[in-house]
């Protein structure tokens, strides 16, 4: 997809310097087939080293695995769905900032357990040793401490790069943007928590996603949790990650796994089925905290009386229908202290899934096509770059923008309405020859007047070249010269769309194009 | 500058496990200073090695060498800058495309000549060798070979990565932003070429940092110059690049290089001097063009009636006050091949002079800030990425971004103005206690209306703190809920610069916060 293709100079399958080699085969009696692969293979391979071709250049011109060039229309998608995003960002009064797409690889080291082998580290080429940022959390973290910053809410718009499997139909590569808001500091417990979950709210409903549903958890719920049934606490961090598998798994086979493979008793692995089949609100949480067993551990009692604050906080922010406190979540990262959430699209036939049912994957999975937010709170990681280990409590979201451009591209793919990529307001233009200098004058009018114009780079282009350039990039006018027209001081204005043609005095053609396009 | 430095937890020159080799030498009588300066050394290298202090962690905080983080100020600025510039791109019709950071290494290879060995190779590990991308010129000449694009208006803005030699009180990274238009298509001769100019022309009056004067000149013309002054062919490349430096050397030491480093001789060397000190406008081509000497080489000829062709479009585009024909002009990159140009800050007393200055360097260059934007047109790029090796000729400009940030960053610092890091158009605060849902109730109104507004995240705030956060950010107004204010249904607007306060209704408010913020 995306125009990723392969070119080879010279495409046959046997180079001129294989041939006597093929040729020797060939008189050779007896041979197998299997030894013929087997020699075609090492010739191949042998083509491949000398590089071929008599010294013609010969590459490979593609985007590295994993990436993808941004192709205009991609990039008016992309454009649109940022601004959407950032204007939520920024109606909720966040700064933003920048770090470097590389960091010291010590920065990054300890920080993404497992993962951290799917990091791109730079060559040493002298100096020191770098790391392409992995998520923008870490470089955000090192980004307080380095700089003493206690509080700031700030949102971060940033490719990231995963050493990963790329699975691109669905959105997933190796460069992908993150789309990050965080708010740090100390303020009173689940007013900034809240907040995050007001803004994935209002970020999916202004982009128009179909209907979507927020997970709730606590990290603290899921140990007292893990806790109470009976859990080993050596055992709390892989079982919590099979837990996490119950969006993509059913009970049974997460049951399994923990019991055959991670040696839990069946007696703790049934408790801990009794307890993430719930789903609910506040009256989940309060149901649980009268719960004889769970309101043993004091952690889950903690973790469930914020979730009943939150949800007073949610309810004041008019986002409580599409937000469900759900036992079942346990996002994977290590960081997490507190409140953990995950927005997922619940509305079938979305275009993703289509591409995942063709490559034979269950029906089941039509019903979400994955996570496009989440996030949740993490009051240790600046401390782990802080010299004296000082604390600064955070909060944050992360926006699965890819996913969300892979819908975007595929919705527009499959909608008549044309995408444009420019905003030209109006193309200057003429009838007749030897015009040239006449729209040059015209259109440096139009720039200098600040609107959006274009003129064709040729001495005498041709009228229906003009018009076509109109239609194929969505220009809604024209402006027509010809020696009439410059004779009577006026500008014949074409509306492409119905081609009613108007003339217009030089004079007034600037706010004539401004009224035209005022809504465009 | 810019927040960067290092912290090292423990910092006292020896550690605990040295101690008892340090009292040894102490004992060991006629030992030299210069041998205990060396068992120093040794001993601070142990320790290093060790990582010290007894398994605490210890790391440095910091960001690579050569970059930087943006700060929400910093931020503010480029995003200002950004908007002025891209909205000239888009006056112009321009589309925006982007490629991924990194590339096949071997895109790269045999683009840039000698400062190749300045290019970030990732670490092989496994699969593809892929190198950060060093210009954007290069990634877009892949992409349109690629995907077969023959015409195309297009910009792109990102960071490009160099192992220089980073100096970065000037605007000088290993990382930063490159601001890139280009046109690509077989078009009439100069049209786009005088567009380019257009460009830098209105970004550079438009971001007002100053008069500026853009030098112009043609790859054709310098090539024929030093045919004619009697140049060996083989001396071109390395002749030109003296040329180059003319902004910043005399002639002396320019014809010096020449002829003793060089070897050129003493007689060429003052044909090329009678030239190179040559400037004007479309009048010295015309001169040039009757010139006995010039007019010999064809490719000077070319180049010549190219230059008064542009300046004929120039004119139109009303530009030429600040476009000079500039002979000594002669830009680095190999692969342009016809015209060529380069603007340059010429007010004196620019911001980051004063840098240069304190650094010893002569005064005189305080008379330019270095180049700020420079392009041209390479026609043969494309080609070399084409399996069949078809052209596609190109003509670009890249805004020197970067140094413009400097420039508008210590403008920013020496201003009283403040930059504001926020669009926050109110504050919803209270004077009382237990107001907390009031509160998130009134934001959450504003919120769903789109307009900007900030809750502080505490229970109980004081008024105080509240409206010290406004002074801080410069949020204009506050909107006071009190337990008089809810029993009337209204509430308290404070207009934070003049300290006024009005009571609005409920239902009038969300007017009244646009119409006053309207021009914000």
């Amino acid at each position: 997809m995306l125009g990723m293709f392969c070119v080879r100079a010279g495409s046959g399958l046997m180079g001129f310097r294989a041939a006597p080699r093929v040729r020797s085969l060939h008189s050779f009696p007896g041979i197998t087939v299997a030894q013929i692969d087997e020699e075609v293979a090492k010739l191949l391979e042998l083509k491949a080293q000398i590089g071929g071709d008599d010294g013609k250049h010969q590459f490979v011109l593609k985007t590295a695995k994993g990436t993808r060039d941004y192709n205009p229309k991609q990039m008016a998608i992309r454009e649109r769905v940022f601004s959407t995003i950032i204007g939520c960002f920024k109606r909720h009064g966040a700064e933003t900032i920048d770090t470097p797409v590389f960091e010291l690889k010590e920065t990054l080291t300890g920080k993404y357990g497992e993962e951290s082998k799917l990091i791109y580290d730079l060559k040493d080429q002298g100096g020191e040793l770098l790391s392409l940022r992995y998520d923008l959390t870490v470089p955000f973290a090192r980004y307080l401490a380095m700089n003493k910053i206690t509080n700031i809410k700030r949102y971060h718009i940033a490719k990231v790069y995963r050493r990963d499997n790329p699975a691109m139909t669905r959105g997933r590569y190796r460069e992908f943007y993150q789309c990050d808001f965080d708010i740090a500091g100390q303020y009173d417990a689940m007013i900034p928590d809240a907040e995050c979950l007001k803004i994935v709210y209002e970020i999916l409903s202004g982009l128009d996603l179909g209907d979507f549903r927020i997970k709730v958890n606590d990290r603290r719920i899921l140990d007292g949790m893990f806790a109470v049934c009976g859990v080993p606490d050596d055992k709390f961090r892989t079982i919590c990650s099979t837990v996490d598998k119950l969006d993509k798994m059913t009970w049974e086979d997460v049951r399994k796994e923990m019991v055959n493979e991670k040696g839990l008793s069946e007696e703790a692995a049934d408790q801990i089925g009794g307890y993430v089949s719930l789903q609910g609100g506040m009256d989940l949480a309060e149901r649980l905290l009268q719960d004889q067993k769970m309101s043993r551990s004091k952690q889950a009692c903690a973790g469930l009386s914020d979730i009943k604050l939150l949800f007073t906080y949610l309810q004041l922010f008019q986002v409580t229908d599409k937000v469900v406190f759900d036992l079942s979540l346990a996002r994977g990262l290590d960081y997490y202290t507190g409140i953990i959430y995950e927005a997922v699209l619940t509305q079938a036939g979305v275009a993703l899934v289509s591409t995942e049912a063709q490559n034979g994957a269950p029906a089941e999975e039509s019903v979400s096509v994955g996570s496009v937010a989440g996030g949740g709170r993490y009051d240790g990681l600046v401390g782990m770059f802080d010299p004296k280990g000082r604390k600064v409590p955070c909060v944050g979201v992360s926006i699965g923008i890819e996913r969300i451009f892979s819908i975007m591209e595929q919705k527009a793919e499959a909608s008549a309405e044309k995408v444009r990529t420019t905003e030209v307001q109006v193309m200057v233009a003429s009838a007749q020859k030897n015009l040239l200098e006449e729209r040059l004058q015209l259109v440096t009018e139009l720039w200098n007047a600040g609107i959006k114009a274009e003129v064709m780079y040729k001495k005498n282009p041709k009228l229906l070249s003009q018009l076509q350039h109109c239609e194929e990039s969505g220009i809604p006018l024209v402006a027509i010269l010809g020696e009439q027209e410059l004779k009577d001081g006026v500008v014949k204005l074409r509306v492409v769309a119905s081609r009613e043609e108007v003339d217009v005095s030089r004079a007034a053609l600037i706010e004539e194009i401004r009224r035209r396009t005022s809504e465009a």
